[in-house]
């Protein structure tokens, strides 16, 4: 077998045999596979596209190419979720200890934030002594004492993934339902979950823009996860505007520990209860949407979520007085309320430009491994289809920095579009795959 | 400017500006842009395609890569031939010294064959003390001095093609009409040619397989060589079945010997004429086909065209006395006659089965680098339409191991297919475009 001649096969269109995608991914993985070879694959991938049955074999390459976690001996069911990415989405924050208190062991693998999204990690570390560098055998261990863990992507699993998404950074071959689902769905079936919950996002603030797209990425996640073997359910979920109310790594922390005690925006909360949902569903602990919302609430109502979450972070070292008292979590120099400039309904609110606009005041990265800064962000007041007084205060930005303040504001109002006349809010969830 | 962004672009179907394209051919050179990010390039284009403006930008900012050569002081108009490569195609050896004899100063350079196809300085390099690695100050002084020069590509002159070619070659994106193009015309214009003409090989033992492809080929190459002030046309040519009887080096330039001595196969001899005459035709130096055949018959039949070999030969330091004698050229220690497995007509003979086989008997090179065997090959006895008696010789394998010689019978047997009733020769040249 020889790379040019499966090079050549995808750049004519032919589906590619098991054997000849894994022979691609081993290949990159051990070197004996240049990157450029790699990266002309890829492009040929990109426009030509892959069926169900060549992305599920990459997936599985992908999986072959590291180390996978076995946790039959731990529980015998593990949930999973993922969220394609967005901004203000802190769902992880509730949905993991909520999920936990419920019973269901929940084990999983995060990012870190990067361009205009953020990453539950960077929200994670803003109480101090947080560590998400667990290995795996700190994983399996914390799973098993108190049934709930997030760490970062273990070094060993899916190392294809990592070597593969540097290249596609830099080879604009990063746009590709087959690749980013395989990427996606090799890192949650290596870490061992039995059940996955995906949370595709669509909308300004997303990776899709369509629905359409979501819709198609989330069918063929679903349907790669079911073919290994894991219950796995997908909500496409609206990112036109912000998820919550706030944007930045403490200020989500703050709002993820309101939503446990109870409070919280009704959006987030809402959004929170539909995932969590999902994975009771998948988990089979509950016959509907019904019975898993009426058990959820109540697990918020008597705090066991709340103190689900306190155990969680007090065993990843981070210190939970942090929590107790979330104004002790890191604090903005600098806090403006950012008025209405006129009256009228907020028409549209472009969530990139937020998630961007965070990022620029320190609160995210330009590219991976910059510093980020957890105090900044931006608390919205009003979102889609609020009636607004000119002069109101609009959103409320924490900076560091004057200069990037100054900068933020003229930015932050150009994101909303305004109309006279009454305008719906988006749907939160458009649908579920299962 | 970012690799990744153009790349983005041609991958989105973009037509690329000039800058853009400069950017990355300049970039690739300057070791400025990694191997990596212009193999997704390079894909995107074979999967895109180029129009006609970013083939000529992409030509030109290969030109500009490195030195160009300046002809003027030694010519006003200096003649070049390209062949776009086959299989038994010793035209330039003929051609070259032809149309300098009609006063036309012909300058070239010439490429090495690899896999089926010959190459000319191969065959040339059949004569014993012959150089093809001329400097370009050899190459403008004899240019000068006898009008007649034929040597390898010079290092300095586009340095970007070699470079491109070898990534092309490895990450299957060789097959691309812009690709092509821009490769041999920036060769042509940067080697200081004012007339070109191009023959374009059609059919199995060419890189093109269908008159259309070669057509879209040969008119796009006209286009910018035009564009760029050249003076240009080109023949669509057959190479369904070998040009001429011999194919190997030695062998083909004994054939072309002859043929400068009057004799030589009729097909070849007519080829010949038809490239020479279009060379008349861009050097202004005929009215017409009928007025340019005349003429170089008459250098034929009065053996200027043949004194002018020697003395070009001789210039490049070649033993002008294995072209008076060329039974003193390579010989192989075995020569045997294939006989007819039974009578017919011969319906078919695929040229690129020939042309494998005189490579896999040593004639030729499977990679880049490969020593050759000047001596060994196949002279053809019988071709498409010829009627053929079993038992009757079809051709004369010459090869220097006995084990080679076995395995090449069947394969050369196998290269010809039987009618029963008569068959037409294919035309030799099935149009000319300028």
């Amino acid at each position: 077998m020889r790379a040019v001649d499966i090079i050549a096969r995808k750049r004519d269109g032919v589906m590619l045999s098991a054997e000849e995608i894994d022979f691609m991914v081993q290949g990159y993985v051990a070197d004996t596979i240049p990157d450029y070879q790699v990266a002309a694959w890829l492009m040929a991938i990109v426009l030509r596209g892959m069926d169900r049955q060549e992305t599920i074999d990459l997936t599985m390459a992908m999986v072959r190419s590291g180390a996978q976690l076995d946790l039959q001996d731990i529980a015998p069911f593990v949930a999973d979720k993922h969220s394609t990415g967005g901004v203000g989405d802190k769902t992880t924050l509730v949905v993991a200890p909520l999920v936990a208190a419920a019973g269901i062991k929940v084990g999983k693998m995060s990012g870190r934030g990067l361009g205009f999204t953020g990453g539950t990690l960077d929200k994670l570390e803003s109480v101090p002594g947080f560590r998400s560098d667990l290995s795996v055998d700190e994983f399996q261990s914390q799973l098993e004492k108190i049934g709930l863990v997030v760490t970062g992507q273990t070094a060993g699993l899916v190392p294809a993934d990592g070597k593969l998404y540097s290249l596609r950074d830099v080879t604009a071959t990063v746009n590709s339902l087959p690749l980013i689902a395989s990427s996606i769905m090799s890192k949650k079936i290596a870490a061992g979950a039995n059940g996955i919950v995906l949370d595709v996002k669509v909308g300004h603030g997303a990776f899709m823009q369509t629905e359409e797209d979501a819709l198609d990425l989330a069918t063929l996640m679903v349907q790669i996860g079911t073919k290994m073997g894991r219950k796995v359910r997908a909500a496409i979920s609206d990112m036109t505007q912000p998820l919550g109310d706030a944007v930045g790594n403490a200020l989500e922390l703050k709002e993820a520990i309101d939503t446990l005690h109870g409070g919280g925006p009704e959006d987030f909360r809402r959004h929170c209860l539909t995932i969590a949902s999902q994975l009771l569903l998948v988990a089979g602990a509950v016959q509907d949407t019904a019975e898993a919302h009426n058990d959820l609430q109540h697990l918020l109502d008597t705090r066991r979520a709340w103190h689900k979450c306190e155990e969680w972070i007090a065993a990843q070292g981070g210190d939970v007085e942090y929590l107790e008292d979330p104004e002790r979590l890191p604090q903005a120099r600098f806090v403006r309320d950012l008025p209405a400039p006129h009256s009228g309904y907020v028409a549209d609110l472009d969530a990139r430009e937020i998630g961007l606009t965070s990022m620029l005041l320190g609160g995210g990265r330009a590219k991976k491994g910059d510093v980020i800064d957890h105090a900044v962000g931006v608390v919205l007041q009003a979102k889609i289809g609020d009636k607004v007084e000119k002069g109101q205060p609009l959103m409320t930005v924490h900076a560091n920095d004057e200069g990037k303040l100054a900068g933020a504001q003229q930015r932050l109002l150009a994101a909303y579009q305004w109309s006279e006349s009454p305008v719906d809010a988006p749907p939160l969830v458009h649908r579920i795959v299962s």
